[in-house]
This record gives structure tokens, sequence and C-alpha cells, in this order.
């Protein structure tokens, strides 16, 4: 089971998550690019760190958004954001390179991800980005828009879940601001624990659920972030699930 | 001879260069990279017609400032100003590999020019960001800060000058702003022609004056930009002077 | 009747719309403020030119988006949009006022208008923000729910036609992108008069079909912008129409 | 004695300043414009918040650079500086006035406090913002070039002292990066105290050395910041000096 986290979404003088914690939990970085969140010297020291590290690093490709840090959706044309997601793998993708690594997946961050999950013109121009930019590997929703666009395109999908979030029966996510979509630090340890072991989640319905996974997400934002991420970390290690970047 | 000018000097909305017809008469394209001009669609379409039209591909690298063109000197500690410009040379390269093209060479831009130009310290910069992008060429006149700095690195220089820039008899440029230092197009097109084929400049003092030059910078923007570019284009055309990109 | 024009829709090295020009023509000014265009030196310059011209001045208010030129839709929240609108408001302000003039009207731009002229939660957030800023009047289309929600707050509307955009014979606009949505300059003459003399076009369909308008839109942008605007001037002055700001 | 503080210096999803404990201790509030930090939404919120508080509303304007959080110097021509300065201080006005405040005074941000100490021209081009935006006070240090143009152009100066900058036995401050060039909290509370009490400071060199200070800056930012604050707040009110805003 892989162990996946947003890293690098500060920007100049401000910081959001503790990089260098992460890093010795997770197996994956998903590393900001540069247009919600991350300047390029945050880029160049996560990439050194993550290296330093032994952790996978992929691309957060975004919508170009300081302000609402990528979390609006926006209606940009697909030749647009084709080109968008090219730039942002290819910016991150020196630093990755500099240090001996590669860019092997991208992951669309907020808005962009929940767009391209349920619309496949915004779908299929971040794969065509992908493709533009050589990466090959997308992460995330088994079922999404997202996910089709990619094996309609012969990218390799690999498919994600949260430890922290909710989901419903029918194996979605229960959405953002609803009452309970949220898991509490020792839920989210529970949840994580059934999808690495069972592929299974007890939805907020109390049904068992199957949910397709091979990286569970795990947050890196909020000040109980790198304690939660611990936490479900170490319960796999103790429970011997193997913790590694996909393969 | 080589014959380079600044393309893809636009930004969503707003165009500036003539891109196409520009390609048709330059050798090598210094392509703005997004910080002062230039939105990913248009990084993508400037290299496709790079490719096209077989002209060698650089990148042309900026302070962080769209407000002001990149024409502000701004002092960006030299960590970061490394990052900013690697993270440029990653973003171009996607669209250039995309159409079987690589980013030859770097050519900062407007303020970062000047400054890299006689300060060590960011000229250390540039080159340490074009070296953590793979960069081994650097565009820019003999004699500079930054000329010195990519030598020390192990870098290849290509000395540049200017068709439209009037000189003073030590070799340096005649600052912008002082009567006389931009040439009417006619004179322009002489100092090409004493460029390419002896290396000499008349001064604005009018002595004769050597000027090491591997490559002619013609002027992109402007309502004459193409018009002067061609007539120089054709008067080396005409003298049997070779127009091509630097080996 | 009062004829507005997009103003001011440069940004630093970046010019769009001859300004001079067009505040010769219209009796209304949507001056942009900065966030799809307009830097803060284009500001006080066309203000300057506005109150040298007797031209009244209203804010045209974008989403934050130069890269898109505001023309993306993106779901700001409701309380971010209010304040956004407001800032933009109170930085053109301050170059009214200091050539004596006032920010009369506010009118969102692009796909602002757009979509508060849908969208009762974002058409409510602009009117908070006008409201915040102590602005009275909004210019936007009659039965929009921009109308509705400015004539709830108890804002003034002033109702807004186009001359060269093709109209349904409901009486709204056919589609940007659908055959006919734009007319040529001589239609959009001819339909400029329509509007200010009776009040009616001729829609897509052939049908006589009323608009009610105190204000006709003329385009500021693109290489005809200018001569089909003073056409248009033209013909309603030859026709003894009163063209002047609405009071 | 006036205390300020820099406040509403966070941007979108990033957070910096605790504004509404600072709004407890201070009384003059520099609120950032959103040129180096500061979003719409949070120039509101701090607006409402300081009106509640009673503490007076001053703009604290910034070079445009989010990147670099406004600590950057870059070379803008006066003209578009004035403009830029008078944009800002626009924008806050409106929430001021929206809570029935209004901006008090004006003071430059990071870089730009140093470069306006010093060059006369950003230096009066900023007191040109202020005065285009109708603000009649500057907040600074006594003897810098902002102090001299702004005492040209009639307008107030409050004269600035710092709690945690050594000073040199001539009254300037020790440059930052300097050893010994920050004070730890205790001798800034001991500072801050001479300062109030008898306008005089120890200088690194252990002379005693006369400040004029009608202001004491504390900064805002910084793990420990809220806590220096409010000591030098509580031993300022011991010793019964009157901490208020300048009249």
């Amino acid at each position: 089971m892989d162990l996946n986290a947003d890293l690098g979404e500060g920007f100049g003088r401000w910081e959001l998550t503790d990089d260098a914690a992460l890093l010795r939990i997770v197996t994956s970085a998903n590393v900001a690019c540069g247009f919600h969140a991350g300047d390029p010297a945050t880029l160049r020291r996560v990439c050194a760190l993550a290296a330093e590290s032994g952790v996978r690093i992929g691309a957060q490709v975004s919508y170009r958004d300081l302000a609402g840090f990528g979390r609006r959706e926006i209606d940009v044309p697909p030749a647009e954001l084709a080109a968008e997601v090219a730039y942002q793998i290819g910016a991150l993708r020196v630093f990755a390179e500099a240090v001996g690594q590669r860019v092997e997946y991208v992951k669309p961050h907020g808005a962009l991800y929940h767009r391209a999950g349920r619309d496949p013109v915004q779908a299929e121009a971040v794969i065509e980005g992908a493709q533009l930019a050589g990466v090959g590997t997308v992460l995330t929703q088994r079922g999404s828009a997202l996910d089709r666009a990619a094996a309609r395109a012969g990218l390799r999908v690999v498919g994600e879940s949260f430890a922290d979030r909710a989901y419903l029966g029918d194996g979605h996510l229960v959405a953002r601001g609803t009452p309970g979509a949220l898991l509490d630090p020792e839920s989210a340890v529970a949840q994580a624990i059934g999808l690495a072991s069972e592929g299974m989640v007890t939805a907020i319905d109390g049904a068992r659920t199957p949910v397709a996974a091979e990286s569970i997400c795990v947050h890196g934002d909020g000040p109980e972030a790198v304690a939660v991420a611990a936490a479900i970390r170490a319960a796999l290690d103790e429970r011997g699930i193997d913790v590694e970047a996909f393969s």
C-alpha cells in the first residue's frame, strides 16, 4: 500500500505543510507546482528532501489560482488547461531530475481534482497535459472521469482512497460540508487499516463497501496533519502491511 | 551568423510579438517562459512553430514580473533566482521536447539581462539555474558578468550583439534613454551587416569598434519590428552571409 | 441614450483598447480595475482622460484572472467575491476622485457578467460589493439575476443592450459561438439606431423584439472597434438622438 | 505613545498574523493592502476587527510582490509606484469606510520602507500616491528620505521606532543580518520602555542614544510575536505610560 500526501504547499513567506516530517511518513509526494502553491525554491527543496527520503515524486497540478489555493473551479478552455498542466509538470521535472529522480505521476489538486473527476473535457485536458510532459501515470479515484480518460489514453491509473473522508455506500466520497464528511483521527486510522488490509470501508450508512485503492491519501495541512499521518503509518506498520510506493 | 529575437511575449488576451512572421526571419527564438510574458498555450504554440521553421529554441528567462514586463530590477536572493530560472527552463522544455526539440540555450530578459550583465551574484544565480535545468549554453554579451560566470562554470557562451542599439567606443552599449541610443531602421541594417561581415560597428563617437558576436539580436516588439528584422535578414542574405543558428 | 465601452484593458507593457479615441465617442467608460486588466497607472490615465472628455466613470469589476482576461467562470465563494468587487471599486475610486469625478456605477466584466446574470448567489455578491463601496447603480441587462438582485437591494439598474450582438426573439442574446451571434459593422449600426430610437431590435429569427435599454454597449477591443463605435455614434447624432450619459 | 503592528498579512489559504490578538494590543494597525499580502476578504475582516477594537487603520503599502512578500527592492518607475500606492490605499479605504473608519496614515512595507527611506525618487512617489488617495499622514523613521519628502509635501510624519531592532549610536538601525540586529524579547521590552518613557535607546555600542518616536513598531509575524507584543504593552501599561493612537 502506498501513502501519498500533498507537499510543498507554501508560497514565498507563507508556509503550510511540514514537508520534512511528512516525507518520513509517506511513500509518494504530490508536490505543488506553483499554480496554487509552491514557489520554485520550495519545489527544489522538496524534491531534494524526497530524494533523500526515498519518496516518489509526483506533480500536484492545479488551476492557476494562488488567491483561491486552487479550490475554485475555473472554466479553463481545454487547450489552455492541457498546456498549463504540462507547464507545471515540466517545471517540477527540472528539480526532480536535478536530484536523480523523475516525476512519476500526476495528481490534480483541489477543484481540478473534483472537476476532472466528473467532467470528461477537463479530464481529457489533464491527460493531454500529462502526455505532453511525458508522464504516464495518474493518481486519482477509480470510476472517475479522469480514470476513464486516462484509460482511453493508455495511461496507468493508480486508484486513490482517502483515510479521513467518509464514503457513501456506492463507494463515492461524502461531499465536503455534509455532516460527517470528515473523519476524526481515530476513525481515519481505522479506515486506513481497512483500506490497506481488505480494500473495504464502512460507509456513512454503516454498509461495508469495497474501495479500490493502491494509494491512501493522508492530508498534509492543518495543525494535526503530521500526527494523524504518523498514526496511520504506525498502524499499518504494526499490522505488517507493507507501505511502499506503487510500482 | 545567427539572428535571435524575443518571441511569445503575449499573455492570455494580450499579444505582442508576431511570432509566425519572426520565425521566418530569425534562426534562434528566445521564447518567453511565463514570468514576464508567455502563457503556457503560447509557449506550446511558439515551440511548435519554431520546430516547423527549423528555428532553435532558447529560454528567455525573467524576473517574476508580469506587471513590469520584466523590465524592473528586483533584488531576488540568489537561491530563489536560480530556482526561478530553472523552473522557467523546465516549463519551456516540455513544449520543446513535445515537438522533438530541445531548449538549446538560455538568455535572460530585460532587467535580468542587464543586472546579470554587471552583478556577479545574480549572474551566478542565472548560471546555477541553467545548470540545474541541464542547459549548457548562454546567449549574452561578451565581457559581461554573465559571460564570466558562464565561463567559470564551464558553460558555452554565444556572444550577442544588437542591430538597433548604438555602441560606445569601448564596445559597450549606449544606455537606453541616452540620445542616439536606438538606431533607425536603415542604420540598424547597416550595423547588422558590419557585425556579420567584419565583427565591427561604428560607435556613437564615430570610432570603428570590434564587437565579438556570434548572434545578432533583432527586436520582435513594436510596430516596425518585423519589417526591420526582415530587412536585416534580406541584407545579410544578399551579401551571401550565411544566416544560421550557432552550432 | 448612453453609449458605454470597456476601457483601460491593457496591463503593463500590453495595450488593448484605444482609450483616447473611445473617450471621444462614448458617454460612459467601464474602466478595468486591475483584476482582469488595468494596472494602476492605466487606471489613473483613463480616469484623467475621462474627466477631460466629460465621460462618466464606472467600475468594470472582474474575477481575479489576468491569464484568462476574466473570461472564465470561477466559483468564488460569495463573501470573497463581494470583497473583491469592493476592492476593485475602491482602487478605481481613488483615481476618479483625484480628477474630481466619482465611480458612478459598476458593471461586471466577461465571465462575471454572464455568471451574475444567471446565478443569484454571485449576483448578490456583486451587489454586496457595490454597496460596500458605496456605488448605487449597476449597468446590466434587464431581466437578469443581477438586475433582480440590484432591485431587491434598492440599487438603480441601467438597462444595457448591445449594438453588435444578435438577439433571440425573447430578448436574450444569441450565445457567443453560435453562427450569427456577432453582427457585422453595418448591422451593428442599424441595431444601435433601432435600440436608441424605438427600443426594438430585429431578432435573429426576423421578429421585431423590444429590448429595454438605457445604454448601448460598443466594444473597445479588436482592430475595427473604434471605427464601428464612431460609426454608431455618428449615426445616432445624425438622427438627432441625444447621446448622453444616463442621469 | 502609539504601538503599531503589521496586520492582515495572510493571503487566501495562508495565514500569518494573529490579527484578533494583535488588535487587543496595538493602537495602530498597518493593514496589508494586497500587493505583498492581504486578500480582499482579509482586508474587510481586519478593518471590521480594528473598528471593534478602536484601533486606528493605516495602509501598509508595498511593491507588487506576493512571491517575495514585498521584501525585494524593485526599480518601479516613480509614476507607476505612485499609482500603485494610491491603488492600494483606495482598496483599503473601502473597507475602512464600510465600518465607519478612515485610512488615517500610510506606512510602506518591507523593501519599499527601506528603499523609500533612502531614495528620494521612490520616497516622493510614495508621497504622491498618498496625496492622490487623500491620506495626509506618513508613519516612518525620522531623518529618512521619506520623512523629508513628506515634509516637503506638507504631510504629517509620525516618527517610528522599533522595539526589537538594535540601534547604532547615530540613531540608525543595525542592518538586518548583522549579529545583534534583532533583540531578544526581554531586551525588546526594555527598549520599548526606554523609547516610550525617555525617547532613548541603548545603542549596540552601549551609547545612550535619542530616537525620536511617536510610535513603536511591534512585529506581528513569527511564533512569539503576540507574546512579545503583549509583554511590551503590559510593561508600558504598568509604568503608567499612556498607550494610545497618535493624534
